[in-house]
Parts: C-alpha cells; sequence; structure tokens
C-alpha cells in the first residue's frame, strides 16, 4: 500500500469545504503496516534534519492548528519527540498577553519564525486571528479580512529567507471530540488537559470549521501549503505528518556542509 | 549494581581537582546493565517532565559544560531526545554576538532561563564566561573573579523562584579528546563539527582544566549543585544524566493540578 500524501494538500486558489473530507481516512492502511512505515519516515526525517542542523542554510517551520482534542500534543510527543532536540523546537502560542496585544497579530510568531538551521513547530500560530478572533469577533471583521493578505506576505518572506513552510490542519470530526472530552474528564491526569469554556467553544464547531474553511482557501500557496490530515486514527494521523516532513525535507535536500579547512591536511601528531 | 550519584556531585566549599577524578568510571556496570536502566531512567523523567508542565510551577535547568568532544550534542540527543519537545527545550550558547557582547554576562542566558513547568537545557552557558574567557584573559582578571558571586547569586534567584538548577560537566581526558577529533576528521558527515581552531584549544587543555577547577569549586551550592560525570563510555554517560534528571525530577516531585472546576459536574449530555 503506497501512502499519498497529495490527496491531503489544499490546492492554491480553489474553496475549501472541510465538511466534504474525511476525518478517518487511512487509505486502506492497516495500523501495523502505518506503524512500520512511521518508523521508517521518523528515521528519515531524523537523518535529514541532522544535515539540515548542519547545513544551516535552509529552515522548516511547520504550523500545527486543530479542534481542541484533535490531537496536537500528543503528534508533537510521537513525530518531533524522537528528533534530536537540538536544532527541533516548539513554539507554542496560547491567548495573547497584555504585552502581545498592544503588537500587531504577526509580532508574536515572527519572533519565533525558525532560523537558519532550525526545524520550529508551531503550536496553534497566527491563524488563531482568523480562526478563534473571527468566531467571536474580537476584531473589526475588515480587519480580519486583511488578514489573510499579511499572513501570505509573511510565509512568502519566510520562504524567500529559504525557510519551508507547511502547514498541517488535524481533522477531526465533531463526534469524536466529544469522545477525547469524556476521556479527559474521566482521567485524572488528564483534567488539567480540559477546562469547561472548553464546552462553550464546542457550541461554535460550525463556525469554526467555516473559518477554517476560508483561511485554509485564502492561504493555501505554493509557497506554504495546507495539509488537511485526517486525525481520528492517530497511527495513521502519525504517518501522514512523518511522511510530510520526509518529503518536505526531501525536496529540501540538505548538504552537509564542505569543509572550510582541508581535512586531508590537518596533522594530529603531537596534539 | 546499584548506581550511585552521589559520587559525582561537587561538595559545597571543597577545592577541587579534576585531574583526580576519574573520566571512565562505570561503577562496574556491563553496557547492557547500563543500557537497561538508562531506559528505565529516561521512561521516569518522562513521566515526571510531563506532570512538572502540567503542574506549571517549578521548572528545571540543566546546564551542560564539557570540553569539545566530550559528548555534548550527543548526550542531548540520548537523553533529552526521547523527551517530549513540548515543555522541553535547548538553549545553546555560542560566541556572544556583537549585540550580546553590549551587555553583561548573564543578560543572555537570564534570557532563556526556563518558564514555569519548562525543562530546559544549557548548551553552554554563562560558565563560558569563566572557563574561555579565563583560559584566554578575554576579561580583566578581577572582573572575571567577581563573575563566581554573580554567577552564585544568579542561581540562587532562580531556585528562590522554584527553578532547580543542576550542573553537568562531561568529563574526559585529553587522550580521548584526540580520538574524537580524528574520527571526526574522518568522517564527512562529521567535517562540520571540527575546525582547526579546536586544535590551538587543545594546547590549553591544562589550563581549562584549572579554570574548571576553579568555577566547580566557587559555584557547586546546595541550591545549584555541579556533577562531574565520567563521559568515555556513552552508555554510562547517558545513564549518569538520566539518573540525575530522573532522581532530580523526583525530589521536586512535580503534581497534576487539582481541576479548577468539578470534573464530575460537567455534563456532555447533549455537547
Amino acid at each position: 500500500m503506497t501512502f499519498d500524501l497529495d490527496r491531503f494538500r489544499i490546492a492554491p486558489g480553489v474553496p475549501v469545504t472541510l465538511a466534504g473530507r474525511a476525518t478517518d481516512d487511512t487509505q486502506g492502511m492497516d495500523k501495523n503496516e502505518a506503524k512500520a512505515l512511521t518508523v521508517e519516515a521518523i528515521a528519515e526525517v531524523d537523518a535529514l534534519q541532522e544535515r539540515l542542523y548542519a547545513e544551516g542554510k535552509q529552515s522548516l517551520l511547520v504550523v500545527l492548528q486543530a479542534m481542541d482534542g484533535a490531537g496536537k500534543d500528543s503528534t508533537l510527543r510521537s513525530v518531533f519527540g524522537p528528533l534530536d532536540p537540538q536544532g527541533v523546537r516548539v513554539a507554542a502560542f496560547k491567548a495573547p498577553t497584555e504585552i502581545e496585544k498592544r503588537h500587531d497579530f504577526l509580532w508574536r510568531v515572527h519572533q519565533q519564525a525558525p532560523a537558519a538551521g532550525e526545524l520550529v513547530v508551531f503550536n496553534r500560530s497566527h491563524y488563531e486571528d482568523v480562526l478563534i478572533v473571527r468566531v467571536h469577533g474580537l476584531a473589526p471583521a475588515d480587519a480580519i479580512e486583511r488578514r489573510y493578505d499579511y499572513i501570505r506576505s509573511f510565509e512568502r518572506l519566510l520562504a524567500e529567507g529559504r525557510t519551508r513552510v507547511v502547514k498541517i490542519m488535524l481533522h477531526v470530526s465533531k463526534a469524536y471530540q466529544l469522545t477525547r472530552m469524556r476521556k479527559r474528564l474521566e482521567d485524572p491526569t488528564k483534567h488539567w488537559k480540559f477546562n469547561p469554556g472548553d464546552l462553550d467553544e464546542r457550541k461554535r464547531w460550525d463556525d469554526y470549521m467555516q473559518a477554517f474553511d476560508v483561511a485554509l482557501g485564502e492561504t493555501s500557496t505554493e509557497a506554504a501549503p495546507w495539509y488537511v490530515v485526517p486525525s481520528e486514527k492517530r497511527w495513521f494521523r502519525d504517518l501522514a505528518v512523518a511522511r510530510l516532513l520526509a518529503e518536505t525535507l526531501g525536496e529540501m535536500d540538505p548538504q552537509y556542509p564542505a569543509p572550510t579547512y582541508d581535512p586531508a591536511a590537518v596533522s594530529l601528531e603531537g596534539a
């Protein structure tokens, strides 16, 4: 069974309807097969990330967005966890602080953009400013409309600086979210991950889906594409995210830098 | 065979002589035994780190110092690599930038101090300012002397804010460094890790050891102890570092926070 990543890519300029996209697709794969392929993919990513870091010229930014309970945290743990913590960094964006609120919406994310050689994951991102902000009307409608353009420009700027940007939406159904919430409430070690306000957000599910439709449609570009990953089967989700990293890094093709000295001429005699 | 961590701890106020400390001690353990214990220790650390993150009240700062080739990078990869990248962060300090040079020596490290809930590793640190700076006389001698006191005060400040500070010196011999340098020169995928200037530093080996002796003696405190870990057997080094983390986090004893709501009262009916 071959894994087909392209199926999850959002083509630029085409309207998006998340409601029409599967949340539990596994491309006919079974769990064991997917797990074996995931181990392979992560090993590939691990080797490529070391070269990315050594090369120090390009970088990779992965934006992770999803509804509550869709599995952002477990994706970070299973796919990014096994990588070298040196050169791999997670930047989490929560509700903006008082200081952050005094700046434009790209100010805090720009600061966390990857340096050359780095692989950075945004756990939530500037997309919250066109998702939760849109759903709750936290900014004027016309200001939100202008943000898509600022986002495209910002991501193009990163791309021009040799940062590859890939954006992932972990896609689950409303029913699936309920099963996750129930698990959180039943497990005392998971209580801290739940708060009653999550239920209010859940009531706006359809509004969120619509905000995602618009955001994905407006900002999936050649330079910074969106991928909608069916995430109800975690083993399939891990495979999809790991393959996306492997293929993206593979295209970037980082190289160990040529030494700036002649290794053959270095003498360790008497050193 | 029981692993004894205390043997590597530098007692406060006692003069240090690294020359008298083993670089290849394994406490009589064999490789397989140590590897099995390391897997256990890392699982322990992993579970405790999740609680640290969930609790969000305490933090852990691990300072990693060593001579070139002693294995800082591979320690990061083997011991910290398996942990959840969310809540675990590596801050690397290289030669200071022009902007950093315009500030006091603690300015850049203070910015990277862990937030509540975080585990942060410093790959090199403010200790370079009493190591390489001392060896090369890059600051006036009396200014360097005063730095030990500033360091103690800074680390006490962190401790008072519920940041545990543990400092690790990966200890190897001068002969061992030569074997690592040779490997780097023989392996094209390692050429980027070597530069000919490393040989000049190597010539100052004894000066570095003396600078370490002073720094460790001056700054190993109850609040922020130094551990000198024999690092020539990497499997033993990994065990020692993993046990140090497990025991430190175990003493910190982070707890899942009590929910601020009543989980039993949350109804998911009709949600």
